[in-house]
């Protein structure tokens, strides 16, 4: 036939086929795993890892899944903010603070603890360390989200605690890296921390008000169709930029974006970025399960370690998170401690830190990088179980916060 | 600051701020347009022409955006696709036919005879009237699905017409390409026309009849969230890339895709696809804006040759189309023809890869390039002129063609 003589927009077939492959093995996979009563996210992780080097080896991490997946983890937490409202969360505030305070302490000592244990040098551990300290809270917010669970008390303070364990992660990560490189700056270190965790509060404290105040208005001016919705989407990428300038990350920005607008924004805004966000992030789940590659587990010392700091990992977070929340009964401490398990592509982007300056070796790295995966993979159906009946303590634990 | 010490996981803020840039911009523009009663279209563009190497030279072209750019118009054929009714399209079959033949036989005449006389090869002759043979039918469809014309006769017809147009179009580049590089084999040509019009005669025929039979039986049956949704998604890039197989534009796929689901699918589709069709178009429009170099037009040749392309390139579709549609009227002539004008981003794929074989000199690319941006820009203050009073010579058309 000939070649290149098609109209084609799109250049060639791989893009649609790349995008199809994905989307379609992420969604199959997760309606099979809802089919035996696993969260279908589990799926869509588990999707990339079939599809990536560790199994088929028929998709590789590209610039374009990148690029739909960091757009799919922003939409993710632009939609869960969109359901949250910022008062709710600032009433929980002290306590996400405590929570998220023992929950970056637990993990990073650890961690430390194991790999020194292990072997490696202060550096490497210090660094596995940093890396067990981050929480994803997609997955989480994803699983609450497709549960109707956003309301509950144990939801609102997870939502909380991991923005501010972002902020705290920052800090680790800051001081770690500055030891790895041979001295610690403590006024950078401390200019950095302060300015990230401004721009939190800020966002979150008045993002609420100024948006309720300026969207009904700037909306009702608009002459371009559906504007209010292209104004949404401006402000989570302005908001988006402005926290990566700040420090934290991009999805943090995103996540305070749609809390912002959560009073102010009407159903057609929210089901657009709904419908948007089912689009994308399918690519986001999958792109997590595509950047392992299991052959880290292929010796028996990999296996064991990876084991070992995966064990570690769950615990630390139950052990710290659950404490901080030790007010709420056990089993919000449990949900709590649950919660804040994932470790996904931010655990990842520390590794690949401490990977780029020579502070974690390929092969701790690759573990690294699977402990990451695992951790979100073992969340869901965790929480799923954590969650049973939770409707009945709410009421319970609201009244022990006097909330 | 400590740089590369953010958990970020968009690895660095070019991502968000060219988004950002380019989102806020296209919708900036397409307000003031707007305001001044120009279509929001137009202004979206004219975005991508002022951020583009043309004025302010702030974003360079970059695969991130063509991939963005690409969904863009997937998702907006789609979306038009949504909302029409394959027994509607199929009606107007045999007026559409003759409107898209007769289109594509005067700009090819058109094209070759200016450039001819202009003093340009027979090759680079063909190849400018194969570049203005090229209907974007994006454009049109948005212009007309915002303002509600779908319904209207004339507008099936121009999207009738758009997909028959596109089929033709692939004959006559494989004919034009097969030329250029010396002999033209009637055999390879036949086959790959045979196989695109019948990918789309069975997609437009039986589309509809297997999605509404299929569809409600397989989501009925789906455990996992927002599955119809999922569905949808899954058909929209399974049937473009079926198209790119089958010689045709994955948009022509999109489109039908869309179209055999319109009867099946339900209002949380449609609102779902649109929401994220209001994210991904202004990369499109932009996008096409970005590709321009207005620089071309500096020599006073340059000029010229621009011009006159551009008025051909309107005239040529008026009379063509207009003609093809003779028995509706002269309203309704007028509004298939301009309908007709876009080249869009399909006309620069042509123009490109006739650039990549050395049938266009650079210059004449950069010519062509500029008149399928122009008959864009052109085509949605035309329409909107063309369609006041739409709604009243609805009937009588429908009277003319009996149905």
């Amino acid at each position: 036939m000939l070649d290149h003589c098609a109209f084609v927009l799109v250049s060639d077939a791989r893009m649609p086929l790349a995008l199809l492959v994905v989307f379609a093995a992420a969604k199959l996979l997760a309606e099979l795993c809802e089919r035996i009563k696993i969260p279908g996210i589990v799926g869509e992780i588990a999707a990339g890892v079939v599809l990536g080097p560790s199994v088929l080896g028929w998709i590789a991490p590209s610039d374009m899944l990148s690029l739909l997946s960091d757009l799919g983890v922003m939409f993710l937490l632009f939609r869960v903010g969109l359901e949250v409202k910022a008062s709710d969360l600032l009433r929980v505030g002290g306590t996400a603070t405590a929570v998220a305070t023992a929950g970056v302490i637990a993990p990073m000592a650890l961690g430390w603890g194991l790999m020194t244990w292990w072997g490696s040098t202060t550096t490497e551990a210090l660094f596995v360390g940093a890396a067990m300290v981050a929480t994803s809270v997609g997955i989480t917010a994803q699983v609450l989200a497709s549960k109707g669970y956003l309301h509950l008390l144990s939801s609102r303070l997870i939502l909380a605690a991991a923005v501010i364990d972002d902020v705290l992660g920052l800090l680790v990560l800051a001081v770690v890296s500055s030891a790895a490189k041979g001295r610690v700056n403590l006024l950078d270190v401390g200019l950095t921390t302060l300015f990230a965790a401004g721009f939190v509060i800020v966002a979150a404290k008045w993002g609420t008000p100024a948006m309720s105040r300026v969207l009904p208005q700037v909306h009702e001016r608009l002459r371009v169709a559906e504007g209010e919705y292209a104004l949404a989407i401006v402000f989570l990428f302005a908001l988006s930029l402005l926290a990566v300038k700040a420090g934290v990350a991009a999805i943090v920005g995103a996540f305070l974006a749609g809390m912002a607008l959560s009073e102010s924004a009407g159903r057609r805004v929210k089901d657009f970025a709904h419908g948007t966000a089912e689009f994308l992030i399918p690519f986001f789940l999958a792109g997590i399960g595509l950047k392992v590659d299991l052959k880290a587990l292929a010796t028996r010392d990999g296996a064991l370690l990876a084991a070992a700091l995966l064990v570690l990992a769950v615990i630390s977070k139950l052990i710290g998170c659950g404490l901080g929340a030790i007010r709420l009964g056990r089993a919000e401490m449990l949900r709590i401690g649950i919660g804040m398990v994932p470790r996904g592509e931010v655990g990842m982007v520390v590794a690949q830190l401490g990977l780029g300056i020579g502070a974690l070796s390929s092969h701790v790295y690759a573990v690294v990088v699977v402990m990451a995966v695992a951790t979100t993979i073992v969340c869901p159906p965790l929480l799923s179980l954590a969650y049973r009946g939770a409707e009945s303590v709410r009421e319970q634990a609201e009244e022990v916060l006097h909330i």
